[in-house]
C-alpha cells in the first residue's frame, strides 16, 4: 500500500508529501455526475455499491494518496432520529430543529451497527475496490458542527439560532453535545473495526465561536472523540476558523490537524505548537488559478509547511465548478515535488 | 462633547473606555421599525431628515459614546451606476453584477458631491440633532469587500464568484479596486467635510482571503484610503476575519483597529503590535445571554483589553432580534466600568 499519508500521520519522513482534497469524492467529477443524476443524495450515501464507487472515482483518475470515503457528517443526526432533507440547491434541512430542553431529552444514542450498517458495507465495498492501493479516510462532524445544524435546521452564514440556544440553553446544549459525541465516538470505531485507516473529524463551523465559547462548547467535545479513537486510528482535526485554538488542539492526542487558507504555513507551526502533522491548505477557489499558477501556489505551500509532517490538501473542500486540468496540475504537483 | 471616543483614538487615557455598537442604528429599535415600516431601505439612506433620525435614535435610548450615520456601504457601487438593490429578507442584490473586463471598464468613477449630496445632507442634519454630544462616525466598505458584492452579485458564504474573477482576470479586479478605492477616498473626505468626526472602513469578507491575497487584493487599496484620510480624520480599520493581517492594517496610518470575537485580547495585542488603539470584540450573539452575564463579559473584555487605547464595541453588527435591556446591559457595564 503507498503508505506515504500513513507515514506523515506518524511524523515520519517521507520522499514528498501525501496529497489529497477535501471532498474529492463527488461534484466536480463527471462520473460522479452520471451517478447523481440517478440516485438523490441519501440514496448515494445510504447504497454501498454507491458510495464505494464515488469513493474511488477520483482515486482511478487522479492517484491521490488517500480515499476518503464518500458520505455525509449528516448521518449521525439521522441516525439519532432527526430527520434530515438535502434539498437541490439548498443544502441540508431538518424540518424539526432542535429549540429546547424537552427536544433533547427525546433525542436517542443509536446503535451505529444497526442504524448506520449501510456504512460499514460500504467500507467493506471500498477496501475491496482499493485493493490495498491507497488508505481510506472515515469521517465524521464535530459535535459542535452538528449541532449547529441541528438546532439551525439548515445552513447559514453565523448559525445565530445554534449560538443563541447555546447561550440561553447550556445544559441542554451540553447534553446535545454528550449525547452526539457519544454516537459519534461509536460510530467511528466501527468504522475503524469496518477498516478505515484513519478517521477526520470537521469542526467546519468551529470558528464562529469565540476562544471562550470553543473551549466550552466544541474543544472538550473533539478531546472526547480523539482519547476514544487515537489508539485505534490515527485521528485528523479539522477545525475551520479556529486558528486560535490550534495549540490546545494539537494536545487532544490527534496526530494531525488540519488548517484552513487564512493561516500561513508559518502561523500555523507557530500556533500548533511546531510538531504535529498539519494538513491544508490552499483555498479552494485558488484552484480556478490556471494550471501553471497552481503548480507555483502548491511547490510554495510545500516549501513553506516543510515536506515531512505534511499532507497537503485544500483549506476546505473542492468547488463544484473546479476544472479537471486544474485538479491534475494541483495533484501533479505534489507527485512531482523533489527536494 | 463627550470626547471619550475621540481621545480613545488619539491613544491618549480615559477614565473608561468609550462604547458604541457596530449597527447600532437600525433593526433591534422598536423606533427604527416604526420608520422601517413607512419607508423602503434605500428611501430611508437616501433622505436625510429619516436617516438622521435613525442615527440619533439609540444615542437618545442608550447614550453610546459615538454615533455612527445610518446608511449602507452599497451606496458606494450605486453612485458607480451599479444597480444596487435591498431584498426584504434576501439582502442585497445586484441584478448587473460585473464579471468581465469589459464590465469594469464601463464603470465610472462619479462625482460624490452629486451622487451622494443626500448623505452628505444627512450628516449636516444629523449634527444639528446631535448638538454637539457626541462625535459622529461616517464609514465606507473596504474595497475588497465592495467588490464582492459587485462581482457575486448577493451575499454569499464564501463569494467564490468574487474570488474566481480576482483569480482569473487580476487586471480587470485591480481596475475595479482602484475606481471603488478613488470613490471612496472623495466620498470620505466629503464626509469629513460635512462634519464627521472619524471614518470606519469596513471589510467584512477580508476574512476570506488568505494572506498572500489579502495582500494582493485588499491591503493596499486600504492604505490608500487611510493614508488620503488619516491627517483630516482619524480612521478605524475593522477587517472581518483578519486576524493575520493586523500588523500591516496597523502600519497603514489608521487610529484603530477593529476585531471580531475569534481574536482575544491578548492575541489582538500581540498581532496588532500592542500600541494601536483597538475596537471590539463580543460575539453579537453572546448579546443573547441574560444580563448579568452581559455585564460579566464586558468587565472581562475591558480587563483583557485594558481601559486605555480601547473602544468596547462588538465583534460585527447587532442582531435584530437582541432583547433592548440586554443593549442596556452592555452599554452600561461600560459606563460604569470603575478600574
Amino acid at each position: 500500500m503507498n503508505d506515504l499519508f500513513l507515514k506523515a500521520l506518524k511524523g515520519e519522513s517521507v520522499s514528498r508529501p501525501p496529497v489529497w482534497m477535501m471532498r474529492q469524492a463527488g461534484r466536480y467529477l463527471p462520473e460522479f455526475m452520471a451517478i447523481r443524476d440517478n440516485y438523490d443524495f441519501f440514496t448515494r450515501c445510504q447504497t454501498p455499491e454507491l458510495a464505494s464507487e464515488i469513493t474511488v472515482q477520483p482515486i482511478r483518475r487522479f492517484g491521490m494518496d488517500a480515499a476518503i470515503l464518500f458520505s455525509d457528517i449528516l448521518v449521525i443526526p439521522q441516525a439519532m432520529g432527526i430527520e434530515v432533507q438535502m434539498k437541490p440547491d439548498f443544502g441540508p434541512y431538518l424540518p424539526n430543529p432542535i429549540r429546547s430542553t424537552t427536544d433533547v431529552e427525546n433525542i436517542k444514542v443509536p446503535d451505529v451497527n444497526t442504524e448506520l450498517d449501510y456504512v460499514m458495507k460500504a467500507i467493506e465495498m471500498t477496501l475491496e475496490k482499493l485493493d490495498g492501493e491507497v488508505p481510506l479516510i472515515g469521517f465524521a462532524g464535530a459535535p459542535w458542527t452538528i449541532l449547529c445544524y441541528c438546532v439551525q435546521g439548515q445552513g447559514s452564514k453565523s448559525f445565530d439560532q445554534a449560538k443563541t440556544f447555546c447561550f440561553t440553553h447550556p445544559k441542554a446544549a451540553h447534553m446535545l453535545l454528550q449525547k452526539i459525541t457519544d454516537t459519534t465516538i461509536a460510530y467511528l470505531k466501527a468504522k475503524v473495526k469496518a477498516g478505515v485507516h484513519s478517521a477526520q473529524l470537521f469542526d467546519s463551523w468551529g470558528g464562529m465561536l469565540s476562544p471562550v465559547d470553543y473551549a466550552e462548547f466544541s474543544l472538550p467535545y473533539i478531546r472526547q472523540i480523539v482519547q476514544a479513537l487515537q489508539h485505534e486510528a490515527p485521528v485528523i482535526v479539522f477545525a475551520k476558523g479556529c486558528w486560535f485554538a490550534l495549540k490546545e488542539l494539537s494536545q487532544t492526542g490527534a496526530s494531525a490537524l488540519g488548517v484552513d487558507w487564512t493561516c500561513s504555513a508559518i502561523n500555523a507551526r507557530y500556533l500548533s505548537g511546531g510538531q504535529i502533522t498539519l494538513q491544508g491548505n490552499l483555498d479552494p477557489a485558488r484552484l480556478f488559478s490556471p494550471p501553471e499558477k497552481i503548480r507555483d501556489m502548491v511547490n510554495t505551500m510545500i516549501r513553506e509547511f516543510g515536506k515531512d509532517r505534511y499532507i497537503v490538501n485544500l483549506g476546505h473542500g473542492i468547488l463544484p465548478t473546479i476544472p479537471l486540468e486544474n485538479v491534475s496540475a494541483f495533484i501533479n504537483a505534489v507527485k512531482e515535488y523533489r527536494e
